[in-house]
């Protein structure tokens, strides 16, 4: 197996907090070895949507993408927040690379077909969507790939992708090559066995335990899709998934780092 | 010296018009050998920024890039504009990677020291300022970078940045380890004798002619800065530059496109 790679994602929380944002920017930076970075949106898309009197449309708290709001996101994600990162990371002296899947072919999507609900430009990723060649080419080159959640079709379409879904494929196909794990970083210390304690924190969740957990409501709502994605990519080779609080990123490499996710 | 590079920029009018931007993007995939994009605006971005309630505002033609009409450029021209240029041209098997000069470091700008006019958050090139390391890295792995005409300072700082001056300075830069070639295309055919008459182009211009051409008046107002451009190029190392019509480009690999400068 050949060396370790961190595929690390933020969501808008940190995205939406400049002083938040530089803080764990750095702490990425900080971190050794290869690694990738994926970032969600933040609600810079929807401000600007409605800046521009585009209204954002949600079904089931997922976004409608119509041809405008494909417009919007493809701004928003990938031009000023991956710019934005992309130059902070510069700054602290990390080689970073901004790219959506159209750049470099790096992640072909398909887009979802319509069923009872028409998501608009919204792509789904495949097994075989990762372009695990062109991403090694940066990362052997030294460079910190930074992924916005645009994708493309291969035909000239961009396609709004979930971000979650992103990382988990692209730490599932680079673990083909690379000793993968995969860091979801969001507002909570981890898995907190109790809501409102923020030292409850769950060190580590086997399946059996996630399904012990979900039974007893532990686990709920907008976690178990997260966690679905966690053990889902455990099961396709991705070495351990980590959740935790970006801003404690620094933890990760004492091995401090959140709730790892478990294969057993 | 190594192999042919040609550094091709495209301005706003091809950009604004979604069918010359497909004819022009299907030539720029068909040429042969290592090649760079250089992209400019369009009227997105103003139309965006108005959009917006942002005002544009113009000194001398040139944009005043105040911290919001900053971010809106990062957003159309990184964003939007570059991503959609980059997902056609893999629609055209064309290994495209979209950058800005944030990206690998490749362009670090200094902002424009405020004189009479603060022009905002606007980079100059310096000598040093292309990063021929990683673009070469970029060239050598089989990518084609496509650069939007967005730099940053190495400290965090994005800035917005000339398309013709970036082009150029690419040109200059990779000429060290290319034979580097620059093409400007817009919308006429070539430099023409007589602006009424598109078949008046003029074959090829030497310094002295480009001279006597300024002092007669057959190149004047936008023309002038743009062969300035040119010329210093050449005076650096670039084996020629071109300046001709984005939808002939099909001709210049049959050295039939355009106006040619020549260094005598």
């Amino acid at each position: 197996m050949g060396s370790v790679l961190n595929v690390i994602k933020i969501g808008g929380n940190v995205i939406d907090d400049e002083e938040q944002l530089h803080i764990f920017l750095e702490k990425f930076a900080a971190l050794q070895g290869k690694k990738i970075l994926v970032h969600g949106g933040g609600k810079v898309a929807t401000r600007t949507a409605a800046g521009l009197g585009i209204e954002a449309k949600m079904i089931d708290g997922r976004r409608v993408t119509d041809a405008p709001m494909l417009d919007i996101v493809t701004m928003v994600y990938a031009g000023l927040t991956n710019k934005k990162i992309v130059s902070l990371l510069q700054k602290f002296d990390c080689d970073a690379l901004g790219l959506s899947g159209a750049d470099g072919n790096s992640i072909k999507a398909v887009k979802r077909p319509v069923r009872e609900v028409d998501y608009g430009y919204v792509g789904d990723i495949l097994v075989d969507s990762v372009n695990t060649l062109s991403i090694k080419k940066f990362l052997e080159a030294g460079f910190t790939p930074v992924f916005s959640a645009i994708t493309h079709n291969g035909l000239g379409q961009l396609l709004n992708t979930n971000a979650d879904t992103i990382a988990s494929a692209l730490a599932v196909s680079l673990s083909k090559i690379y000793d993968t794990r995969l860091i979801y970083c969001f507002e909570k210390d981890g898995v907190l066995r109790d809501v409102n304690d923020e030292r409850s924190v769950i060190k580590s969740i086997n399946p059996d335990e996630f399904e012990a957990l979900k039974s007893a409501g532990v686990i709920y709502e907008g976690m178990i899709p997260k966690l679905d994605n966690a053990f889902h990519a455990i099961g396709k080779g991705v070495k351990n998934v980590y959740i935790g609080n970006a801003l404690n990123l620094h933890l990760y490499q004492q091995g401090e780092f959140g709730t790892c996710m478990l294969a057993k």
